[in-house]
This record gives C-alpha cells, sequence and structure tokens, in this order.
C-alpha cells in the first residue's frame, strides 16, 4: 500500500504513519514514477479535491502531455475531468477501483440508522431535495441541497457541503426544521468522488437547525459510521439511506 | 397610486413619501380592504418577499380562508405561491400586472450594454451558467449562478443574488474571473419576482471577482439602468443582455 498526496489537498499529518509521498497535482510523471516504483496496480481516488485554476497547473511533462489528452474534458463539468483522469490511469496500465470495492460497508445502506425518524413534512422535504438533487446533477453541478417547509434553502456547488450547511442557520425560518439531501449525480462513475456523510455532516446539520440527513444508499460513502450514527442520535437527527423506491420519480410533488 | 408594505419585508423610510400602509403579510383581509379603499384595480407586485414559515403567518379571517384556497400550492416551489397569489387577486377582481407593463425600459435589453466586452472564455462560462441555471429553474429554483473557468462555484437558492456573491471571492480560482448569470425561470409568469439587477449587484459582482454579468434579456429588471452601468464600467465589468441566440441549446458545451 502506497499513498500519494496531493500538495495542498492532502493533510501530512494524516499520511505520516504511512508510505507515502507529497506530489503535486499535476506533476504526472512524477506521480506515475512513483506508483510504478512501489509496485502499485490497483489505484484508489480519496478525498475531495478543489479544481486547480488552468493557469496555477505548473504541470511537469509527463503532465503536459496527459492535459493535452484530457484537453477539452478540463473544462467541463467536474464528472468529465474525473473521467479523464480514470481514462488516463487505465491507458497507463493501473486501474481504478471505487472505495466501497476494497473497503467493507463503506457506503451507507439503505433505510434508518438514526434513533429519530423523518415525519410526513420532513419526507416531502426529502421528495423536493431529490428532484433538485437530480436536476442539479444533470448538468454536473454538486450533489446537495437544503430544504425546509418545502423550501429550497440552500444549494451546494463549489463551496461544498459543510459550507452550505453553515449558511442555512440563518436562512431558516421558524417552525420545523429542514434536511440535508446528498445523492449521486446521473450517470456518475462511483469510483471517483461520491457524496461522503460522516460525524462532521451529522454536527454541521444539527447546528444548522436541520432535522435529518438523507443520502443516497449504496451512493454515498458514510465515514465513521458508528460515529456518525452517535451524533445523529445525540442531536435527535435522523440518518436515512434513500432507497430505490424513495428515489423514483413516483413521489415527487405528491 | 397607494401602495402597500408588507410589515417586515417593506423598508417605512422607503415608503413614507407616498400614500402607503404597512399589513402584515397574510393579513389579507386587511390587504383587500386597503386595496378597494383606495380605488386600486389594477396591482404590480415588486421587490422580494422571504418566504414566511407556516407557523408564523398568523392569517386574519380572510387570509384564512385564502390559505385555504392557495392550500398545497404554498408548499410546493415559489412560482406555485405566486401563481396562487396572482389567482386569488383576480378572483377578487384586481388586474395583476408586471412592472413592465407600467414602466418603460424596467427590463434589460438584448446587447452589451457595458464598455467592457465578455472574451470568449467568458462566452462559454455564460453558456454553462445558462444551463445550469435552466435546470435550475425547472426544479423551481433561483435563478441565478456564478461560473468561472467552465466551473459552477455558487449556485443561488434562499440566501439571494448578494449573499451569493459575497461567498464567491473565497471560492474562485486564480486566473480570469467568473460570471454572473441570472435568467428568468422556465415558464415563470413575468408579473412576479423577476430578477433583478442593479448597481449593488455590479459592486457585488466586482468584490466577487467577476469579469461580468449576463442576464436574459427582457426577462430581468435592470433598476437604475445609468448608475448600474455606470457601476459596470467602474470596475470594467462587462453588462451583458442575452438574447434569444444567447439562450438556444445549440451553444451548450460547444
Amino acid at each position: 500500500m502506497f499513498l500519494i498526496g496531493l500538495e495542498g489537498f492532502a493533510d501530512p499529518a494524516v499520511l505520516a504513519p504511512w508510505p507515502h509521498e507529497i506530489i503535486r497535482i499535476l506533476a504526472a510523471g512524477r506521480i506515475i514514477a512513483a506508483l510504478r516504483e512501489h509496485g502499485c496496480q490497483d489505484l484508489v481516488l480519496v478525498g475531495p479535491v478543489r479544481r486547480p485554476s488552468l493557469l496555477d497547473l505548473r504541470p511537469d511533462a509527463e503532465g503536459a502531455r496527459i492535459l493535452a489528452r484530457i484537453g477539452r474534458a478540463a473544462f467541463a463539468g467536474d464528472d468529465g475531468l474525473l473521467a479523464a483522469v480514470i481514462r488516463v490511469f487505465a491507458e497507463e496500465g493501473f486501474r481504478v477501483l471505487g472505495v466501497h470495492e476494497i473497503l467493507d460497508e463503506a457506503l451507507g445502506p439503505v433505510g434508518l440508522l438514526s434513533r429519530t425518524a423523518p415525519d410526513a413534512v420532513a419526507m416531502a422535504d426529502i421528495r423536493r431535495g431529490v428532484a433538485v438533487a437530480r436536476a442539479l446533477g444533470a448538468v454536473d453541478v454538486g450533489q446537495g441541497c437544503v430544504v425546509q417547509q418545502g423550501i429550497v434553502l440552500a444549494v451546494e456547488a463549489a463551496e461544498g457541503t459543510d459550507a452550505m450547511l453553515a449558511r442555512c442557520a440563518s436562512l431558516a425560518r421558524p417552525g420545523r426544521g429542514g434536511v440535508l439531501v446528498k445523492l449521486v449525480k446521473p450517470g456518475q462513475d462511483r469510483r471517483t468522488d461520491l457524496p461522503t456523510i460522516g460525524p462532521e455532516t451529522l454536527r454541521g446539520a444539527a447546528e444548522a437547525g436541520l432535522r435529518g440527513v438523507a443520502f443516497e444508499a449504496g451512493g454515498a460513502i458514510l465515514a465513521e459510521r458508528d460515529t456518525a450514527i452517535a451524533a445523529a442520535d445525540e442531536n435527535e437527527l435522523f440518518l436515512f439511506g434513500l432507497g430505490p423506491d424513495d428515489l423514483s420519480e413516483r413521489g415527487e410533488n405528491s
């Protein structure tokens, strides 16, 4: 096992206990050389990477060659870029796996994980959130939104889930609190950038005055599951894995 | 001419010079009585109203009756609620007009209004913003987004345009700045809640490091036009009215 931390994104303290190297994101020559030096054949992409400015990339020679291969995809949505990155790794002879392929129970399951359950108002908010997240995913933007009493309080783009939750406290109306909905984008390659729910997400949702979090079962990483569920229960939030029935169009606006 | 200011939304100092009354939003009986007392037949709805919590409405008797008539629409998106409000006013014998029907040149025109013009990168960002705003509008959320170098930095929901712009400075990448795109929702009744661009929007865009603002020509109120254009020029921003050609699907992703 060998870790490559992307400079400016990976936390060196987290990587320190393991064999690793920290490399610039577009020093692709160095990245591929390091993977080969350590005999790596299978790769797993983990954690969020804020897309760098094209003017700030400073690719090495191999990076410049790969950038040319990626080409226009670098200007498309995140999915286009990630799909191109996976393609390039495959062309270089590596196999890119999803985190769920090597880590049992990484993905959240269908159904209720918390002691608190969503009531009818929360279920209606979840349905509206699903419709909104779907529409956003179709144009390759974000994966999350917050809905309260039928109103979309916030939609996630580059700021990420935690920052979106942080602004919801001031946007919330009195009365029953809202819900956070996180889905996979339609057609998203599940090897890249799956939505992640963890204890911090639950704490942020509680601070935002929300009543729960709903995620796409089998499509979101549930990090530190026991701690996340405990955080939900401590704050009397629901934590709910949406199955195929919950995600069908049928329920929408009903 | 008679103004009704909605309590908690209208600024009393702005209304002070004119004949007016300030009334709670769901004191519908009082609102309709005041309109009749002053011989009003035509109504214009102006300015943003943050949707109140359903638990905080305190309707008067007429308001309760009207709420029952609005019914489920109150839980749908903003458009559903506004359409229901217009329908109720019509049933009460009033005519609801768009601000553009009584105020010449209220709506921004097609084409470039500023000295600075969008370059090819900005035009590509505008096209992506149009696709995103359309997808959002289709689920009755927001009307705006910010795109930089192909990346959607922010999407507008309940926080409004100014707050969305305020968070973009910290989300922006180095290199060419982004663009704000504001559209009318597909099928939106133009008598209600049209997107509004004014001098503050241009100043906010400049502070966010953007390079310009594009709006749907004939579908966005351009408030204080001369001052807004001057604010664009002072900050070397473009201010661009998107016509039917700019809004066609054809240009998307090309």
